[in-house]
C-alpha cells in the first residue's frame, strides 16, 4: 500500500520530509501540501507530481486523497492541526514539540482517547538512533547493572545571535534528551534544575550558555545535561549510561580515522542533519508502516502522551531555570490508553 | 516511476534483494522471480503480491511486466542471463561476479557495447559503504597527499568445513578488495602475488587460511590484504591507506561503548551482512533510481569493465597462489565506451 | 647528593614510597624511620641497609642523619609532625590531606611563613600525572578557549563494606578533584553542592554511593564530579574540560587494544596504583630534587596553600552534604608568600 | 650499591644516557668517559662531578673507578670495545647494533662464552616498551591464540636528505622490529623478503622509501614491517599480532584527546624520544639493577645471541633488498650458554 501523506508546512523541516517521502523512504508519497506562506507551499508542490495545494490545514485534513498528515508547522498551531487530523480519523506525524503548552497536550490526549485509537506519532528521532538503540538494548540485557546516572552533553557549533533566546535551550534542544532518557530509562522524570556555568564569550549577551539540567527519574536515576549552544567546534551529541556494575555511552561517530600534522582521529558533525539523518530517515518508515498496516508504531515510536510528558517536563524546567529552584514536574498520571 | 524487478535467483542474497526491495528501498517492486528451485521460486512468490514465478530466466528476461532485471543466480549462469537481459534491452543488476571468467565478462562487455548503452551494474557494494567513501573523499581532497601504500585486511569468523577452497578465498572474499581498490585510487591492477603464512588450526586441513594477497597497482601503490576466512572474533574489515603525508583508515563501527569487568570497547560485527547492510541498501537503491531515470548509475556504480578487472585480476592471483610467483594481470585496453 | 629521607609512618603508603626511593627513583635514600606500630618499622628498617628505627616522630626528625621529612602517618598526626619538621628547618614531603581541617593546615602555613621558605610538599599526585598535565597545557596554550565546564568521574572497583563512609567519599577521593581543578584553572573553588543519584546496591547499607559533587571555581567554571567508590568494572578517572572553542578530556589508558569474542577494545586499571604509578614516581622525584638543590619544588608542585585549600573546600562539601545545601567556601586570603 | 659506569661515545645517544643514569634512574653514576671527540668528551665530563675523561677505550675499560662500560660509539667500533670489556671481566651495555656484521657478534659471542658469564647487553629498547610488553603478555597468556601474522609500521616523519641510504631503512629501522618479533614470538627469523611500493615524492632521489619488509618465523607466522622513514606526520610505530582467536594491536599513545574544529582525536609523537623515552629509562634501569646484583639482566633483556640473531637477519634482508629475492637467514646453532 502506498500511504498518502499531506503535509502542513513546508519550511525547512517540512521540506526534508517531503524529500525523505519522495525519495528515500518506501511506502508513501506526498500528495497535498499546505503552508500559511501559500507562495511557498505552491512552489513545493510544483516538483512533487500530482500533489495539491490546500488553502488551509483544515482543508488539506479533508483532502479524501491523504490519507496521513505530517505536521511541521509551526509549533503553536500544532494543537488546532492535530485535532483537526484526529477529528478525521487520520494518523498523524507531529514534529516536537506536540504542542507548547502540557494543557494543550492533554487536550490532543483526550481527543485521541475519545477517537479509540492511537493516531499520533510525535518526532523524537533520538529514539530510531543506532547509538540510542545500542545503549538501550546494552541497558536492557542487564549488561551494566541496574541505571544509576547519566551524563550527557548536546553541543551545537552556534546559533543565530538574534531570536535564540536562554529558553529555547530548554525548550528546543533539551527536550530532546528529556524525551530520550524517559524512553531509555522507561519511567517518568520527577524534579528538574539548572545550574548556570560561566557562560561562553561566543554567546548572544543575554543568554546563558553553556547551561546544565539536571533530571530526577521517578527512581533516583540522575540525569545531568550540559547543553551548549555555541560549543563552535561541531555538533556533538554524547551520553554515558552508569550503572551498577558498569557503563555505556554513544561512540564517536566517524567513518574513518585519519593521521595528519602529528594528529590522529576522526571527525566531528557539522549539524544535527549530518548527525542524525538516519534517525529522521527511520522514524519516519515506522510512521509510514503502522500507518500502511493500518495500526500505530509500536516501541519506540513516541505518542501523545510521550508529547504531553516532554512538555510538562518542560515547564518545569522553564521554571527551574527562571527561579533557581530545583522544581518538581506536575504530571498527570498516565491513562492506561497510554501503556507500553 | 516504480521500477519493477525480476528477480533470478532467490537464494539467500536474492531474498534479500527482494525484502531490501519491497520493504526498505524507494522506487521499485519485485514482479517477478526465477529460480532453478522451482518450489522455492514459489514460496518467495507468494508473499510478494501480483509476482509472477517464470519457468526459465529467459521467460522473466522477456516478460513485459519487468523492467529491470537483478541476477543473483549462481556464478556459471550469470554470462547467459546478462546477455539475455542486454539483449531484450533491459538494465540488469548482476551480484558479483560478473562472471567467474574474465573471457565470458568480455562477451558481456561486447554485447552492452552493441546495444550502444550501459546497461549491467555489478553488485560490488563496498563502494556504497560510508566508511570507504570517506576514505576516498579523503584521499580526493588531498588530506593525505599521493597513495603509496594499503593495508587491508578481511576477516570472517568462520567458512564451514567443507566445500569453501582456497581458491574461493580469492575468487569470493579477495574479488571485494580487488574492486575497491581499483575504484579507491582510479587506476588497474598490474600484478599479484600470494603469501602463505602459518595456517590456523580452525581451518578446513587443506584450506591455506590466512593468506596475504599482494596487488600492485599501475602507479606502483602496494596493497597487502590479509584474508582470514576462520578469524573466530567477528566479520571484520579493515583498511588504510598510506599517503605522502598522512593515512587514512576505516574506524571501528561499533554505536557505543562499554565499560564493563576491566575492559572498555565496542563490538565487532557478527558478520558481513551486518557490516555492510546499508551499502547494500545504498547500491540497490542507486541502480532503481538510475533505471528509473533511463540512465546508468554513474560513480560510483560498477560497470561490466568493473567486473572484466576483477575477473581479470583474479585469474592472476589465483595463478600466483597455484604457482608461488608474482604474476602479471593480463587485461584488455579499457575500451572508450568505459571511460569514467 | 643523595637526599636522606626519614619515613614516618610506614603502613601501605609509607612502604610504598620507601620502596620507590630505594629502588625507583634517583638521588635519595631512606636513613630513619618511625611507625606507631614500632614492630612494624622495625621490619621495615631490617632491609633497608644503614636505616634507624626511631621511638618517636621527633626523634626522627631530629636525627642528623636525616635531611628531609615524608609523613606518611594517618592524617590526625599530620599536624603535629610537620610543624616539627618545619621547626627543625627540615623539608617535608606529607601524604594527603596536609592535616584534616582548614585551621590545623593554617598553623603549618603560619610556621612556614615564620620559617621564612618553603618547606611542605603535599602528596596531590595527579599533578603529575602525564593526562593532567597535557590537558593543563592543552588548556593553557589556549587551544579550546577558556574553560566553562569540567566533567570528571572517579570511581574505585569497590571498597570495604564497613568503615569506609559517605564523608570519605569527599574527604578522601573527591579531594583529588578538588586539588587538582584548582591546578588546572589556576583559581580557587567558591562553592559546593552535592547530589544524591540513586543508590548502587552494590554500597553498604548506610552509603550514598555513587554522589555527584559540584564545584563552582571563582570564576564561574562549573566543576561536576561523578564518585562512584563501588562501580565494580575498574578504577576509572576521568576528566573533560569544555572551552569555548573545544573541549579536551583524559584518554583512555591502555597499552594494546585487543580484538575478540565480537569485542575491540582495551583495559581499565585495576586500582589506583595501576592508574597512577607514574605519577606517584614523578611527584616524589620532583620533591628529591627541590630538597638536593635546596630549593622548594616549583610548580606543580603542591604547597601548604594548596593543602588549606583542599581542606577548606572539603569542609564546604561537607557541609553541602550534610545540609542538601549549596556552601560557600570559607577561606583566607592567599598570603603573598605562596604566590605562584 | 652505586654502579660506576664508564661511558664510551658521548654523541646523542651516549649524552642520554649519561642523563638518564645523572637524573632519571637510581643505583648508578658516570664516572668515565671517552669520545674519538676529545673535546667534546671533555666538555660532558665537565658537568659530571668526579668524571674523568679517557682518551682510548681502551684506558675507560681498565679504569678501576668503572664497574661496567656503556657502549655508544659508532657500530663498526662496537666489536673491538665490547670485546675489551669482556677481556676486563666488566658487565657492557652495547648500543644497537650489537657489530655490523653477524661474524663481529659471533666474536663477541665466543668471547662471552669463554669468559663464562653473560656480560653484554644489547639496546634494543622496544622490550621494555609498555605496549610491547601488554602485547607480549596477551600474546603469552593465549588471550587470542597461536600467532599466525604480525602487520607492522615503523614511520619517521623524515630523515635527512643526504647520507642516509636505503640499506639504513634495514639496519637502523627495521633492525627494531626484527629484535621485537624474536623476543614477542620466541623464535628465529627464517627468510626475508622486500618489497618496494610506489615511493613517495619526500623521499631523497635515491631512496626506496617506504618498503616493506617480510619476515617469515620459523614456525611459519608471516611479519609484515612497513617502513617509512619520510611519513612526515609524525613517529608512529603500530603492530598488530593477528592469533587464531583474536588479535592484540600497540595501542594509540595520547594522553588526551582534544575536540576543535570539527575533529576529534589524540596526538601522535614527534620522535623515537618521545615514543619510546620510558622504554630507554627502564632498559637502562634493568641494567644497572642487574650489574649491581652481580648477574646478568633476565627477561627481557637482550643478549649478544640477540644480537648476533638481529645481525644474521639484517644481512639477509639487505640482500634481499638487493636483489629482490625471498633470502633465507643464515644462522648458526644457538647455543646452550644463550638458552632463555
Amino acid at each position: 500500500m502506498n500511504v498518502r501523506v499531506g503535509v502542513i508546512g513546508v519550511g525547512m523541516i517540512g521540506q526534508d520530509h517531503i524529500r525523505r517521502i519522495t525519495h528515500v523512504l518506501t511506502g508513501g508519497s506526498v500528495t497535498a501540501v499546505n503552508d500559511v506562506d501559500a507562495a511557498r507551499a505552491g512552489q513545493v508542490a510544483a516538483v512533487l507530481p500530482g500533489a495539491s495545494v490546500h488553502a488551509t490545514a483544515q482543508d488539506l485534513i479533508a483532502d479524501g486523497n491523504v490519507d496521513a498528515v505530517l505536521v511541521a508547522s509551526w509549533g503553536p498551531a500544532h494543537e488546532e492541526q492535530v485535532l483537526a487530523a484526529i477529528g478525521a480519523g487520520k494518523p498523524v506525524f507531529c514534529e516536537k514539540p506536540l504542542a507548547p503548552s502540557s494543557a494543550a497536550c492533554q487536550h490532543i490526549m483526550e481527543a485521541e482517547m475519545a477517537a479509540g485509537r492511537r493516531l499520533v506519532q510525535v518526532g523524537f528521532m533520538r529514539r530510531y538512533d543506532a547509538g540510542y538503540r545500542a545503549m538501550k538494548a546494552t541497558l536492557d540485557d542487564g549488561g551494566i547493572g541496574a541505571p544509576l546516572l547519566m551524563h550527557c552533553a548536546h553541543r551545537n557549533p552556534s546559533v543565530p545571535p538574534y531570536g535564540f533566546t536562554t529558553d529555547m535551550i530548554i525548550s528546543d534542544s533539551a527536550v530532546h534528551e528529556i524525551d530520550v532518557v524517559r524512553w531509555l530509562f522507561g519511567e517518568e522524570i520527577a524534579a528538574a534544575s539548572v545550574l548556570r556555568p560561566r557562560r561562553s564569550g561566543r554567546a548572544a549577551a543575554d543568554m546563558q550558555d553553556p547551561l546544565v539540567l539536571l533530571l530526577e527519574m521517578a527512581s533516583g536515576v540522575l540525569v545531568d545535561d550540559e547543553l551548549f549552544l555555541n560549543a563552535q567546534y561541531g555538533y556533538d551529541v554524547r551520553g554515558e549510561i552508569v550503572g551498577e556494575t558498569g557503563t555505556v555511552a554513544l561512540a564517536d561517530v566517524s567513518e574513518v580515522t585519519v593521521r595528519t600534522a602529528n594528529r590522529h582521529g576522526g571527525r566531528v558533525p557539522v549539524d544535527w542533519r549530518d548527525r542524525f539523518i538516519r534517525a529522521y530517515d527511520a522514524e519516519l518508515q515506522d510512521w509510514l508502516n503502522a500507518v500502511a498496516a493500518g495500526t500505530s508504531a509500536g516501541s519506540p515510536s513516541p505518542s501523545s502522551w510521550d508529547g504531553y510528558a516532554a512538555a510538562a517536563v518542560t515547564d518545569a524546567a522553564l521554571e527551574a531555570l527562571r527561579t533557581g529552584q530545583r522544581t518538581a514536574v506536575s504530571m498527570a498520571e498516565r491513562p492506561e490508553f497510554y501503556a507500553k
